[in-house]
């Protein structure tokens, strides 16, 4: 039986990475005729990683990084109206139509009618709370977590201050980093489902040194009967 | 009685504006050699609530809104190096130490010893949260809400998530249109202290709109006593 049932949003709710990587693309244009094409999304994601603790996640912190880098790797060439064209990106994927993954609403609301529903995501606030509203999920749970890290340790606290058993809780994402290891390195279920892009600072090996079991379906549409299966089953257990 | 006293943090346990000010000054002083040194400020603020809607409040999109004022107003001028100088000047302000306010440790622990409180406050999540770990006052606090808006909206499901009745509760901070007329809209208690240094955003009229009363104190020092007359009063009102 389950307690609570958490959702991670980005990638696994709606498209995000989507942006990113078009942002990217546009990036590497952007400094291709300084010479820089093969470079730039590495010396990227270098520089993202690098302020990381200054900005933490999400477009405003990415769109600052893109213009250091810009900066740097262009050795100062670069032109204002591309700096500007640079924040007028950050603009666009902060007012970006939300584009719900197929069957993600149908499943939402199924689950909603039996389970208590979290929505638990990192990002900036405002873009978040914007793309909850705007993809009509609100309703359906009961709380949304916004954050700066997925840790272990916010888990922890995140499951005290609801007051559910990790072996009652299930989280439901698409990074193994923040939504399933430190899951169940607690004791708790986890579900990942896979999305075709991965941002490397999410990405970890195969096994990405789980020591407990976690499932993995390959599309949101298999979770309502994966639930079932899963509660079936700790009710055979049980008696 | 009262079951809840929610802070606010920024210029009401520690010193925040006065990161934007020096930044602010720093701006104009750098647009000065375009000759703009009237203008800069107020052309920065314009266009920091003109893209408030995409970055929200906080540190990160001030430096957004200082790289664009820049470009604009210098006409593309402006070098790449002083782009560079804007990213940093952010970085100085998301890793400056935090100032406690005179008094404000004592405070918060002499009421937390007898009320549960909680921090409401606005602005980037990770900043929020550095500065919270790095206050040492977090441990005082049950909860540490970091919010978009602080709207009559926000402190109504505030409440109602945290089963708290308006008249139960008391907001004590420094803005009257964030920390003051929306929580006495709503038939809650609210202490106005204010702080030197007021943000054009947060300032409002001498008398705020407001419709019902609240407290305006000139020191934190004061909030003990008053909270223990408001508790007696309701005493003495309900025998």
């Amino acid at each position: 039986m389950l307690d609570l049932i958490a959702f991670d949003a980005d990638d696994t709710l709606w498209h995000n990475e989507i942006l990113y990587s078009d942002a990217q693309e546009r990036f590497q244009d952007l400094l291709a005729p300084y010479g820089l094409d093969g470079r730039a999304r590495r010396e990227l994601y270098e520089t993202e990683m690098h302020n990381l603790h200054y900005f933490g996640y999400g477009t405003k912190g990415f769109a600052l990084s893109m213009i250091e880098t810009a900066i740097r790797l262009s050795e100062g060439q670069i032109e204002a109206s591309e700096i500007l064209e640079i924040i007028d990106l950050a603009k666009g994927m902060l007012s970006s139509e939300v584009r719900l993954l197929d069957r993600a609403p149908e499943v939402v609301a199924e689950l909603a009618a039996s389970y208590p529903l979290m929505l638990v995501t990192k990002g900036d606030l405002v873009d978040q709370e914007r793309k909850v509203a705007q993809s009509g999920l609100g309703p359906y749970f009961a709380n949304v977590e916004i954050t700066s890290d997925k840790s272990e340790d916010f888990y922890r606290a995140l499951l005290a201050r609801h007051q559910v058993a990790p072996e009652r809780f299930l989280m439901v994402g698409n990074s193994l980093r923040s939504d399933i290891l430190p899951v169940i390195a607690l004791g708790g279920h986890a579900v990942h489902i896979p999305y075709h892009v991965t941002w490397a600072h999410e990405a970890v090996g195969a096994h990405g040194g789980a020591t407990r079991e976690y499932a993995e379906l390959e599309d949101i549409g298999l979770l309502p009967m994966f639930v079932q299966q899963l509660c079936q089953g700790d009710g055979a257990g049980d008696s």
